[in-house]
């Protein structure tokens, strides 16, 4: 007898292991599990001295030469939704006004219509391909909005497939209630009643139904103004929603100070934040939630001040956005090149913001985002050797296994 | 005896056959193939008519919903190389000059060293992964160029090892000599005799070899001006060289009617090209290479004009650029998205400009780029509908199948 307990599983072999703590990045070391728990970490000389070893039924992944980091974090998604609208993103392209567009129906209209009429399970079919392919990022946990069905039943129809997909996929997911994402057409003549009515019913019957962790507001000419995104947060707050904001896209409209002032846990998008807002979210501790992606996917030259929110002291994560009609994509890899080219954050500053700051702008610092003995074992395991190069070498399918809870969910 | 002849392989169920010919896309049609070429594509009804049929030993690939495509083509890459130059990524990231990181060593300089002392076994095994990341986009041709050697021997050994990979690998390679990429360092003093050498000896050494088709030159600022880029691709006309040209990147410097004057097949880049530079192109019949990617990597928000090229009459093709540099990927179906979002254009353009206009840019628009009967079968099979997909849904792994000459390459 060893007086060792057995390890589970046991990466070995790692170039680098970026552990998203002030402890590493650790080069050359093992991370051991046990019962789902990060039960070791560092030198493989030291593993018996901690009290644990490999045995013949531990399970050992060779990731020689490779990189381990966290489980990734996508914080910002939309990834539950019916229909396409890849021949509107062609007449974008094209140059026609989005406008022009939606006044032909198209646009979030053409996603809310399709979302609408799709069954529950036509909603998880359509999405579980999206999560397998988060999953190949390397992504452990996800946040997904509803906000295409702008009816409560179709509302909480979404949010029923963000909980089935949740218990369906490896890929914890966090459900977010984003009901005022923009004003439904029918709604449009008598909006006032209408951002009482998702105050007064929908807010209460979601939390009701357990199904959200969050209530998110598009603050911005055209969608909410901040006093009805202040109403429809704080509406949120009193039932146990904690805030979220989509804030300062388009334009700076005070959606960063909205965000601080009521206590939100992170402000998403943020191109246009103003110099006050960047201090109340520092004020605040919200997180900055970066997405990059959709300037790509649309072309523009939008980028969002990372550097002056770090500056003044806001975390920033990054995000994909995943969603049909501004960014489809699942690759969170991309959104660390484009953090580091067009957002100016250095190598290390794009890992923590897929990791542990998205993990914060999701209220889960306390078990996601970083590698910590005792924290669920979480890892990604990528075929590159340092996290200098996982943004670098972009575009690209480095994946190699992926690790929730203790189990190996992707990679052979 | 049915008196038809059997298939080898059969591609049915596809949602659209793009054929990248004025007579697609094909709702539907089935793609047949005997002997290595395409010997049917149309209505599946219309097989026994053309003489052909499937039999028990006609291998079918289920496209069933699927978007098959002409094998990709790649015009523009630099992807054998030593080392990497993730750090210098973050460096440049940060907002540290080129010029300071080449003046301490870095940049190109970096690569050319590293090459320099490469044996030909070890730039063909670095190379190799991402001929397979190629591959994986669904290309089926590509175009290696040196450059990184800048000495007679080492431009010669990064040749023979795009031709070792040629034989290895399932991808077509077309080698470029660009020995004018960069005046090495230790002839900077001399930069006459250096040219002189490049036309009067690495030229014909290169020709007798046989280990190009093509003489490419960079003409920019900082690089080789137009009078000693003409004397280049000249002497690589001379020796049965056809001209390509790194032209106008950063500046409208007159590459591109130098392109156009020595008849080049193509002129890539060409963010900066003038109107005149445009006009030569059109009536020179020389390809617009088109390299998205770079500007994503460096995160500039430069933009070739490709609807100013196209509308002047121009054929635009689009690669990766994959270099270790400025752009290091390999996933040409990015550019695509690029290519709509950032440079405007729209959906069936994009893919002419990675099929019939890429192979137009090699000068294999005989052999390789569209889908037509009595062609190669270089075909590919991605999983999303139609080609207004596989632009808009980016970032993905799409690619389900990859033909090369009738040969399943790629996908189980």
């Amino acid at each position: 007898m060893s007086g060792l307990r057995p390890l589970d599983l046991l990466v070995r072999g790692a170039r680098e292991v970026f552990t998203s703590t002030a402890a590493g990045p650790l080069d050359g070391a093992v991370v051991g599990v046990r019962q789902g728990v990060i039960a070791y970490l560092g030198d493989p000389r030291g593993l018996g001295a901690a009290g644990f070893e490999a045995t013949a039924a531990t399970r050992t992944l060779d990731a020689t030469g490779m990189l381990v980091t966290p489980g990734l974090v996508d914080p910002h998604t939309h990834l539950v939704f019916a229909g396409d609208r890849a021949e509107e993103y062609g007449r974008r392209a094209a140059g026609v006004p989005y406008l022009q567009i939606a006044a032909e129906g198209g646009g979030i209209a053409a996603t809310m219509r399709a979302t609408r009429e799709a069954a529950e399970d036509a909603l998880v079919a359509a999405a579980r391909p999206r999560l397998d392919a988060l999953l190949r990022c390397g992504v452990t946990t996800a946040e997904v909005k509803s906000g295409y069905g702008l009816t409560l039943e179709a509302e909480l129809k979404m949010l029923r497939a963000v909980r089935a997909l949740d218990a369906a996929h490896p890929i914890d997911l966090v459900g977010t209630f984003l009901g005022a994402h923009t004003v439904p057409p029918e709604r449009r003549a008598d909006r006032a009643a209408h951002v009482a009515e998702i105050v007064e019913a929908w807010i209460p019957a979601v939390a009701d139904a357990g199904l959200a962790a969050f209530c998110d507001v598009f603050v911005e000419t055209g969608a909410f103004t901040i006093a009805e995104g202040e109403a429809v947060l704080r509406a949120g707050l009193a039932h146990g929603l904690r805030p979220k904001v989509h804030a300062d896209q388009l334009s700076p409209g005070g959606g960063a100070e909205l965000a601080a002032r009521v206590g939100a846990v992170s402000a998403d998008h943020l191109e246009h934040v103003s110099d006050a807002g960047v201090a109340a979210l520092a004020e605040a501790g919200t997180v900055a939630v970066l997405l990059p992606g959709a300037a790509l996917f649309l072309g523009v030259d939008d980028r969002a001040p990372a550097r002056r929110l770090i500056e003044g002291g806001v975390r920033v994560a990054l995000s994909t956005d995943c969603n049909p009609g501004t960014c489809m994509t699942e690759n969170l890899l991309l959104m660390l090149t484009l953090g580091m080219s067009r957002l100016g954050l250095g190598a290390r500053e794009v890992l923590e913001a897929v990791t542990v700051h998205a993990a914060a702008a999701l209220g889960r610092a306390d078990v996601a985002g970083t590698l910590e003995v005792g924290r669920p074992a979480d890892v990604a395991i990528f075929a590159t050797p340092t996290h200098h190069h996982l943004p670098y070498h972009f575009g690209g399918d480095p994946t190699r296994w992926v690790i929730k809870g203790g189990r190996v969910v992707y990679g052979d």
